[in-house]
């Protein structure tokens, strides 16, 4: 079922803009090349809109973002939501600064987001719910497991509903709602939050899947969270016993380059509820 | 005949001064590195002056260019003249956005570029002629074989002679010329285009190539064409089966590390004509 | 001895500020990850003080410094010493241009730094010595093997004394002094400059071990410099004979995801003198 969207992908051979920060940047390039896509980054407020008008998706991401960057923000936004170019917003540390919280709910507000993305902490701060965030990492497994835990997917519903966004939440499982449908995707590993940009690269390959799939936005991002995830297992897979995160970041990457739908629906543990 | 500019790269040690984009400078740093030369990355306005002055070369890619950016571009490609510097033009993206094409352009009127290097969009902007430059990669195939190809490299003659410049189009097989002599150089693997950032390592490259080597600027720079696409065949022999863009990546920087004058000169497939 | 500072890391998962050059960033973060802390970069005015008051530890790059990022290290500095956090300075390329010396010199001022670390150019050019910077690297090693590499030791014990920091100087062997006490580690290899960024590597890794060790400054950086320099040793151990600097800066960071204290101890070669 969600094999056909990666398929897709490779096919269209989408350009995906990314407006990203500088620390992950050139993963999420290799990562948008390793499913077939393509990226262009470009952060100018002069030229962000000729080359938004140019892709076929733009994902936003707000680490090390700045007075310029944000401004070129609205603006691929702008155009993105004008031309309906499918747009992907990834609110890295939103709760650890006034700055990303307020640009976070600020782009938001203006931006019809066709998909959200972060983490627990992260869409927390969106949320209005408290956040923890310790830099750029967190996780959800305490939020789910309890009954504050409930609440917080209870939230995340009422959030997608609101915004009309599919909104995705990663941790130690995912979580994929359009505030209708809800999946968990329950594939990865722990070590992955060991390598820097993990999350900036889902959402680099998030953008590419819902360029390529507009019209299947919800089963496009669960097939883009499961292929990370995939990945991720099968690139721990050939790990030896002295390779660690420099290693890993790579044969992550390469993981995604041979992935093709049949591999993702047989390893991929999803499940609706 | 191409070997000794190989060995003279790893004799001189050159300093270049890279005025790059964020997305693929940590790679061409350690192509540079990896080639025997040091590189040096400065773009504030205030200092650029001063870097580029105690630099053997200087190496301008306008890929995630911005207001500053270009300011500082046009103070060290100023002070690169004066000094007689040998200066490498990468116009990332030239055609994508108005304001790629025209920076180009005005760097190109102020500066008597020693080399410039791009893919076929790039250099078509540049020339005037049509550009369908979809993000950061194009493909040289399509012109070079059919009628509009033969045109196009006359077109790249002339601009080669106009400005006084070794031009450089990389794409299927490259082509490198002074408007006088013109080699075609077939090495590499397309699978190269899938790890971003081969391009601007490639110029960075040619930086370090015509700073050991300012007297044989055109012979300098397809030896520096030769070691990439020599390179990126060698790096593509080590992949195993579930190697991907990832580990690519890396194995072409080695193979550079390991390259020497007798290496190129045995696989490098050059011809002129 | 110096193993339980490893340890200790790993434990803390402190969160380290860093305010550090696009060029090498992506490899900081990864290190820092490698080590057991968390990493988390922002540079704009707006943000940068919150950023800085969350954290536990800040490291301070110069390299690809702008206007900025200046004022953005000034905040943070300031907010790090009122809220007693270590920070760390990593002076790039201090000597070479003189907006780089000057904000060296200007922070240094400001900054009551925990520790400073450069290359034997950058501390002569913060210390008022002749400067002999090309570029980012240089080697220590004539320095310290002769008559004026004494003085040079002379020098940089009264310059940690004046400045009350713990001051670091790497190269053929890596020099750490707090003005009183002098340690001489003797670990690494030659070809980890050849890796762009190992400097600034370090840099962070003391950032994450200070933070960790925050009563116990001296020793936590003699073994940061210790768990650098032996990862380096560990990762060369492991290469091919057709593996180059690409893989190289996988292997280092992967050696201190899996450094112990226990390694540590046994291959650390530490003298105080």
């Amino acid at each position: 079922m969600f094999g056909k969207y990666v398929e897709n992908v490779r096919e269209r051979a989408s350009l995906v803009h990314c407006i990203t920060n500088y620390v992950t940047v050139n993963d999420v390039a290799n990562m948008i090349l390793a499913c077939g896509a393509s990226p262009i980054m470009a952060d100018d407020p002069q030229e962000v809109r000729e080359i938004t008008a140019l892709s076929d998706g733009l994902t936003i991401n707000l680490g090390t973002l700045h007075q310029q960057s944000i401004t070129s923000m609205k603006l691929s936004l702008a155009q993105a939501k004008e031309k309906n170019i499918p747009r992907v917003l990834d609110p890295v540390g939103a709760g650890a600064s006034t700055l990303r919280t307020r640009t976070a709910l600020t782009l938001l507000g203006q931006g019809d987001f066709t998909v959200i993305r972060g983490n627990s902490s992260e869409l927390c701060a969106m949320i209005g719910g408290k956040s923890n965030t310790r830099g750029v990492d967190a996780d959800i497994r305490d939020e789910l497991r309890n009954d504050h835990g409930e609440s917080f997917l209870f939230d995340l519903q009422e959030f997608a509903r609101k915004y009309k966004a599919v909104v995705v939440v990663t941790g130690a499982v995912d979580i994929v709602t359009d505030g209708k449908t809800t999946y968990r995707v329950s594939n990865g590993r722990k070590e992955m939050s060991r390598v820097t940009g993990t999350g900036c690269q889902l959402s680099g390959l998030i953008g590419a899947f819902v360029a390529a799939n507009p019209k299947r936005v919800l089963e496009a991002t669960v097939a883009a969270v499961g292929v990370m995830g995939v990945a991720g297992e099968i690139a721990w897979n050939r790990m030896t016993k002295a390779d660690g995160n420099g290693t890993y970041r790579n044969r992550i990457i390469d993981a995604v380059f041979h992935m093709d739908g049949e591999t993702l629906e047989r390893r991929m543990n999803v499940e609706t509820f």
